[in-house]
């Protein structure tokens, strides 16, 4: 990466990155720099948001009874994923939101994860193309990407990809329509920008973001600019799943299966028997996922999918989770149900808005951190030893 | 319907309802429209209001868990009810309250139902006659008739709906008197209104609704006008029932039945024994009701009776709820634990009083769009495909 | 009744009363009416006043399912308890307050109680005498009698119960010792009154209570004056409990059961194997209880120790409920649960506190009324309708 | 102990801490005298502090089923705790906090144990060294002891220890790593103090703590200043943990249990499993704690490990539980689950931080009296009556 593709971080916001201590914390910082209609497509959700505020409290319900008297001075983090190795059980999730958070800020997720060790999954309508990524960074690095009304694109897509050497292909499949985000509808939020006289005040109150925005340009889908027709129109926020195809089903994801040689991950599954199809398609990873809420509003946390569907596949396929992951503690409790690794979405996003590859490099760094001291006060020092039963079984608080 | 029937909406309302997105901006441009009190009398419950709150938090409480994969490119939400297509699962509840809300906005109902292609149940305390409501709308139309004291007055209603060519009557058995709605007591809210300080005052706030209500003048209950002695003293909102018969039971309902040749409904039903008792007299379809929390206060949430009385009554009749639809993931919901459809009564009235005929078209226009992003995040094309294994068991988030 | 005894209530409150259209309205009258520390000692609790919460909100996670096409035009709420007629199943609770809230406010009880033909259970630490509630009202009569150290203390006040007429004797076991009212406490609560600077304060915002109290003379425990020792040191509210005998046991209640000749009540009964017991012993009826959360914080709310102790005793003997009783529904919810019939104390007092007799008038008028209109909207004319059946099943809430 | 050693509570000071009733006054009372950099350290927990507040809320989630007519004139709350008596289920826990909430404040706790006759639990991050204390104080002392990395730490203290005649020792095994205190870092708490300008701002507005504090000099780690390069760096508040040893396991431990005559405590267990292994290898008792909330944050409240833990160990040996214990009512709660005592930290800190010795003793002495009114209350006398039925089955609410 150059660093005319990554604006730098100044030196007092690198500060004020060091002394955020939480995820939480990032988010906060990410919230003053961002204009509220920026933020609010980044840390929203559709409808009343109620599968948004579910995820997090999923987490929040489980309680931990530690194991005492284990040797926990060598702790490690390490695992396998998708048959390369990764420092954390812990993915960083595709989203095409980064460029809004900071100017091309795809490179620092692809950055971060690379300097940290942890696989980096580009979503097809990220700020920057596949192949910029690819010559940038030399972590391991998955597309994500959507399936297109018009099916040359996705083809296209996918032959990109393959030939910029990326491992492993991950198809979305809970986006066959746009969810019904009504935040960015209150914001006007949409691209391009309408300057709005509310858009033009919010902008006003937040300099540090609107003079980096102005100056390096608002951001596009990069991948698919090259396709008529369909950036331009497509990048406004509120028309998201415009261009994607809602026909896509069993057997054209089986037409896929047969042409990609590498991994291949479906996400967005919320059902046991869905997954065990896929285990029998010969899929090699389900990524259990509402979309971090912003598809269907009442959906089930992805956490309390996640038994059913680990029971579904047993160990015939990689399980991962999205959808809430805040802490290091909430990555025991994803793989103490059955996960093999998380995938994190907005705690990087947060990072990458209050302080570009700074920021990033922090969120990876905060939950690794507390994931190895969960690990040590759980008793725990591999991640297989993070078994179902160091979960408190619900019956202890609801049953005396 | 002619347009000194019902009056026009301004073109500054029609862009305010063009924005709204969601019943509750509906809600929210009704709230600012309405004199509290008479906001107050359409949006309040009986007592405490448990029963009204319960309704929507029983909905809040389910979670899906959607199919993937799916091919959800040609989504139909059209059924067959009561022997007749209908395009949505949804039918217009009766309510009384459609005049204090614009002038004569029972046209506004009748007319967004015809236009949608839904029924629409027009309530015998309407303000205006059902004669009228034959007259200027041609689509579906059933009439629910209260049982009053003088018996008379329901004979003759209900030989007026027939000689009308109403296809159904729905008959409202969860009235035996009034609910004790202390909302409408405080309020002073009755009929003809008083004018006290306190209800000048509301007015004066409310120049919009208080200028065309003045115009137009107060409602009236139409059908009931040339009953000597009832209309006028029976307007009252604060003495809702006192006309009503309390000895109405299944010995009288059985002679209705005997008497009328369409199709009948009744309505206000919770407990799976008397769906049971009325599919065996042959009633052709049950409302699931606690009257949208209005009469007992405490009544258990009519999304909670549903499983109950749709294992009462297997599939000899069909089964309407009301209560709480505020989202087509509602309506979705109620089809899940066995629905045939959904009665919207409050989000029709949200409606009318923000907006008059644009209002109302939007209230249904909402939750068929909303509906139809449901069913294609759900991975369900069709309303026979919304089974109950898409609704989550509860111990998937309690037995953890 | 004299109307020396009860200053009369003066116009412009009896039109507030009339206002009052729920107990809460009543509770909101005496707040404004009564000094903080007079109002903290009736409607507080011990401790963290967990179980006084909680005795409401066991009311509230009840839900009805209501039966349809009942002919509910004659509606009854006559009961028997303890072997004579009630027009309602309310028992005027026993407590020692109604001095505070208004001048020798018992008699307000006695008077509502005896005017709305329902039994009424005279305090031991009342405001006036015994002999003077049998000489001013001929009303059913009930006399609570602590246990007091000295015993020959509670040997005279049952044997003047007896020698004036009181049908039942009434004794409170749920107080061997004080509890712990904290409430009090903070507000220097304490009899004889002594005039902190806050307390004047507090009297001064309240001149409508305070020129009463001045012009009445604080109250007494009339009962007791004539035992040397006691009442002095007696009336400090926040010493109750100081002269009770905490040695007080099954023995001593089977000596009293042996001399006492009329119907014989417990009081504060929270297990079914002490009300099986007592049932045993030939006691005539039990008041499940905790005395309104008054007592021990943390103790079960007494709806949900209801249906235990109806399954223990049958129907050997009577149950009576106590604890939370706002609303004519709640008084339904304790007989579908197995009460024969329930206490009001709080509820009596707001009346009381609110506008003495016609205070006291109106809470009982309230409740009836509810719970009338209650029975009506059930499905249920008479008591003996309100049937376990009518309470939803906690899994139509959860299971789903 | 000499009156240099611990700073005379004022009268002034005396008199509010006379009319603390509850442990909640004594914490709003150090809320007032400490810095909010020091009441956050012992207030606050880790992380979300969802254990901490998870330990408080455990207990308001039992509910009491008192039993009636028992003869409560003689209530004992004495007990045998490791072979010798103690006056009431209660042990002082260790903590490390007591020098920072009054001068040498540790003397408070010792003081105050000895005085009430319960045993008292140094930490050996006291502020004090432990033969100043065994000096000192003629009750019975227990020694808590970390497990250092420099393993000649941990030995040289146990021999102290054992020479000083501390009786029972107790081994913390839930501290391999110290917690995410975050509240410490935002208020940059550690020791030495450096004296930013927040810090400075927050001591003036505290000038009575501050002041003594100066006069009296800032808190070491007094056992351990003759280690060099321990107790310097160790001292930070923030930095807890950092030296003791994430190596220690069950071989260890043996290894101590052989070395060590007196009884054995181990203090951090949450599993039934680890309690069993314990009692095998000859433990005398075992600590069921989460470190009040200050360690692994999500933990489940202790109150909810005890049950398993009782059940896994039977009578081979005891149980005591630390974490929320507020209330009298909370310690009859925990021995009604098993427990044989429990142990107060936050408690005797907020009396402590109050009015130093006056406070501690207060603290004591309000649970104490608390404990023996529940007792009354609950028809207990002894300790052995608190059984487990007087807890109220979870069915009894949720069920009906």
């Amino acid at each position: 990466m150059t660093t005319q593709d990554l604006p730098a971080t100044s030196s007092r916001r690198r500060r004020n990155i060091a002394r955020c201590r939480s995820i939480g914390d990032l988010r906060s910082a990410a919230k003053r720099r961002l204009p509220r209609a920026v933020f609010d497509f980044v840390d929203g959700g559709a409808e009343d948001e109620r599968t948004l505020r579910g995820n997090e409290d999923a987490f929040s319900r489980l309680r931990f009874q530690p194991r005492a008297l284990v040797d926990v001075s060598a702790v490690t983090t390490e695992t396998t994923l998708l048959g390369a190795p990764s420092s954390l059980p812990i993915v960083v999730a595709p989203f095409g939101a980064a460029g809004f958070s900071w100017p091309r800020g795809d490179h620092a997720s692809a950055a971060a994860a690379a300097a940290a060790g942890i696989p980096y999954a580009m979503s097809s309508t990220a700020s920057v193309t596949l192949e910029d990524i690819a010559r940038c960074h030399d972590g391991r690095r998955w597309f994500q990407c959507y399936i297109f009304k018009r099916r040359e694109i996705t083809a296209e897509l996918i032959e990109r990809a393959r030939s910029a050497g990326f491992e492993a292909l991950m198809i979305t499949v809970d986006l066959p329509v746009g969810g019904n985000r009504e935040r960015d509808y209150r914001n006007d939020f949409s691209v391009p920008f309408r300057y709005t006289a509310r858009n033009v005040r919010d902008f006003a109150f937040h300099p540090g973001w609107a003079l980096s925005t102005l100056f390096h340009g608002m951001p596009t889908m990069a991948n698919l600019t090259s396709f008529e027709g369909v950036s331009d129109v497509n990048t406004a926020a509120s028309t998201v799943g415009r261009n994607y195809d809602p026909s896509f089903d069993w057997d054209d994801l089986e037409a896929i299966r047969d042409g990609w040689k590498g991994k291949l991950v479906v996400k967005g599954i919320a059902r046991g028997e869905d997954a065990a199809r896929l285990a029998r398609m010969g899929v090699d990873a389900v990524a259990v996922s509402n979309h971090g809420g912003r598809q269907l509003d009442g959906a089930l946390p992805s956490l309390f999918c996640l038994p059913e569907i680990r029971a579904a596949v047993g160990d015939r396929m990689e399980v991962f989770l999205d959808g809430g992951i805040r802490r290091g503690a909430d990555v025991a409790k994803a793989i103490a149900l059955g996960a093999d690794a998380v995938m994190i979405g907005r705690a990087m996003l947060y990072g990458i808005a209050a302080g570009g590859g700074t920021g990033a490099d922090r969120a990876v760094e905060i939950l690794g951190q507390e994931l190895r001291r969960v690990m040590q006060l759980l008793g725990a020092p591999r991640l297989a030893d993070i078994t179902p039963d160091l979960i408190a079984r619900a019956d202890l608080m609801a049953a005396l």
